[in-house]
């Protein structure tokens, strides 16, 4: 028994050291790993089955909405990345850039994209003619680079994943839509649904947005360090990239005009937020909606009866893989304790054990990761028991994280409350913001808590600001954020 | 009528200047776009669409195959490319370099991925301990960069779409069946059966083939203009890598032991072969199989009838939108033969016309791609005769393809009746060669052709060298090539 709890020890415990717990569990579980690239990762297979399944359940819910998926190029020459004066000014300072061709110099310098509206919004004014062209709703999956001083696995690296999308509409009320559709219908859903994370969503400060956007609105999503992260984004660009990229159509009714932007994204440090919201000491927790494998079959084997019991495994596995994401664990070199910590703590969902005992009844034993129950089930009624299970699961790490969520919700009105709970329990805390840009700022260099966002019901409540004690009319969250 | 003509006019003539027609084909269906980056292209929604669906059967069969994907870093430092010899002197011309980030100079500056064999390796070597962590098989989709001096559409871009696979082995035997498997059973599998491209397979020359392996193995495609493309290699890397990045295992018998490895890709110039082996003058004739619209539905309607014929256009459509891929053309601005023929210059393998008469015989009619055949159905039968229409259009477009290269594949022993062959009807030239590198340079120099493979029979028939008329006992196919 000694060796069944390797894993446990080589996990660092989340209450002694968040931080080091976390980069425990991506490297133990096979996530990622770092590289010799400063700051770029490697997600190996198991934590990019991972974002394949995480994928696909936003790329599903990108088409629905009517949106294409496209690819542009990776390098931003020089001049098209200037063209938006805000865009650059937040950009240039983390840009990689190719200076050098083969053997060439170039003449002009090319930025590895940071994010791409300004190469797409430079064909979008080629493509652009009519007002019969619009909406125009495309989407890209593809790698991103940021020079980051500091940087984490999944949750701040050099290069990384992310979708992007990139909208284009006649109206100013029709970009608004669209960046809100996205916002609720889209990411919202897909985060709560398929990554059982709940968020808070809202609006940026103008400090806080995305740099040449009108409006940035946010989904924040606790971590059960009490941190909270940036889920994703939707911009409403307003006509400030269609003026600097001349985006132009022709109206029904023969006039020429600028048209209305949004763009959107989400990236790998999703992974991260999965593993920071559900992960317990033991390892990770993976929502079976995502889950790279939903069921493992460990077969528990005596040498008299091993053939038996492997083939039952095979069978099990090849009747749930209709359904589910299975795997047989049929290693020989570890014993089946070995191997039930392992499974945990790469978060598998459910664990099923078959051994001859258990053939002799027609019954298998499942083990729950996200409550260690153990539900001993009939053959003929597994697939069916798998099924709401996995279901129960799913909700169950959603309601668990919501209500870590809401508990750590707190209104607060008075400042050292404020810094007293942002020190000591963190979590979110909603109070009143007068709007002014310097009691923002202050407030995050004396708390390093920042405005997450600005609530929809951002007005309907008036009350005092929490750093100048002026009337403010505008509801805010401040949080410490990854 | 006139507008009818309006693609066929726009679209050069295959005969009359086949870039030209390609160039035209692959704008004008929209697959992709110039843009201001020099050498790299946008890939457009409709053709992303088609290399979505490509990606979904290859990354099937690649999953079936035992392999998971993974993502690794796009840059890669100098040092680690240089570790290889053969490998750096191969890819270094055509390397484009990071030098700076931020603002800040870098001390080493690192490659843009030309292709992943040094990042990778690096990891595989810390990652393999024991002959337990092999076969280690691993594949990636990403972008990668060559720095190109001429450029075109698909065919050869500075920026390009990939798969590359990279397995480690513990036995020369072991890497070798991979390299087999894959060549056999995941690509050409995929090739003929999804793209509907026939290929001839076989190992490359020791000139041509991949900078660093042991052996590659090809897929060569015959294009319609008689000249090949090579669709997909898939190298045996022998332990050329694993020497240079100390990729070792401890076996069973306690002794370490270098790896044996293999590598492997097909990219999205796929897509542009697509094109250059089905296209006519009308434009793009897509498989079913990868079509983004597999079947579209013109209504044709007239004032009185018009909600009517929509609301069964939009009827059938979500009928036969749950077992193919369909759209619906209700666009109001162009008339019904102006739909016809942007659908056919787009390459959808079926279209559906309804009007106000079909409707009252309850049936619509079909008009294939390939064929130009009008096929009368009934409404009852309409699924199951789309279903065996697609199966026949594939397997037409296939046999097509197939006739058109087993009678551009011609046997010849006379150097003079091969020059005039490869000037006059190109195609492939089977023949043999004394294996000397001289005579591979000087038929390249004088032809234009080169050798594409050497065929897995090639001892079985002596004969004597194209070039120099010596004995030879290796068989090859030579032609011109993209």
């Amino acid at each position: 028994m000694e060796k069944d709890l390797a894993f446990v020890k080589e996990i660092t415990s989340k209450k002694n050291n968040f931080s080091q717990w976390y980069v425990d569990v991506v490297r133990k579980a096979e996530l990622a790993d770092y590289t010799t690239i400063k700051g770029c990762m490697v997600i190996r297979p198991y934590g990019y089955g991972l974002w394949e399944n995480m994928q696909q359940g936003l790329d599903k819910r990108i088409k629905k909405t009517g949106h294409k998926n496209a690819y542009f190029p990776l390098f931003i020459p020089e001049n098209l990345l200037k063209k938006e004066a805000e865009h650059v000014e937040g950009f240039a300072p983390e840009v990689a850039w190719v200076t050098q061709g083969g053997n060439q110099k170039l003449d002009e310098k090319m930025a590895v994209r940071p994010t791409s509206e300004a190469i797409i919004c430079s064909l979008y004014s080629k493509w652009i003619k009519s007002y019969r062209d619009l909406p125009l709703l495309i989407n890209q999956w593809a790698n991103i680079v940021r020079w980051e001083k500091t940087t984490r696995l999944f949750l701040r690296t050099t290069e990384f994943l992310w979708q992007e999308g990139h909208t284009v509409h006649k109206t100013e009320e029709d970009a608004q839509e669209e960046t809100l559709k996205i916002l609720f219908e889209v990411y919202r859903d897909y985060i709560e649904n398929d990554l059982a994370i709940p968020v808070v969503v809202g609006k940026k400060t103008v400090k806080e947005r995305f740099a040449g956007a009108l409006n940035t609105y946010t989904l924040e999503a606790l971590m059960s360090d009490g941190k909270v992260l940036q889920a994703g984004t939707s911009h409403n660009l307003g006509q400030n990239f269609a003026k600097a990229f001349d985006i132009k159509y022709l109206d029904e009714d023969q006039t020429e005009k600028y048209a209305w932007q949004t763009s959107w994204g989400t990236t790998t440090r999703l992974v991260g937020a999965i593993v920071m919201v559900h992960g317990d000491d033991r390892g990770l927790k993976l929502p079976p909606k995502v889950a790279p494998v939903q069921l493992v079959i460990v077969p528990i084997t005596f040498d008299k009866s091993k053939k038996e019991v492997l083939d039952k495994a095979y069978k099990l596995c090849i009747m749930l893989g209709k359904e589910f994401r299975v795997e047989v664990d049929a290693r020989d070199e570890y014993k089946p304790g070995w191997k039930f910590n392992e499974w945990e703590m790469r978060g598998v969902p459910l664990r099923l054990e078959i051994g001859p005992r258990d053939m002799a009844k027609e019954q298998v034993v499942l083990v729950r990761r996200d409550t260690g129950e153990k539900i001993i089930v009939k053959e003929e009624e597994l697939a069916e028991t798998v099924n709401s299970l996995l279901t129960e699961i799913q909700n169950n790490l959603f309601n668990q994280a919501k209500k870590f969520l809401q508990e750590n919700i707190r209104e607060v009105s008075d400042y050292s409350e404020f810094k007293k709970i942002i020190e000591e329990k963190k979590g979110l805390i909603r109070t009143h913001w007068c709007g002014n840009r310097d009691c923002e700022d202050k407030v995050k260099e004396e708390t390093k808590a920042s405005i997450r966002c600005i609530p929809f019901e951002e007005n309907k409540i008036p009350g005092k600001c929490i750093y100048c004690g002026k009337d403010a009319s505008t509801l805010v969250y401040f949080a410490r954020a990854y």
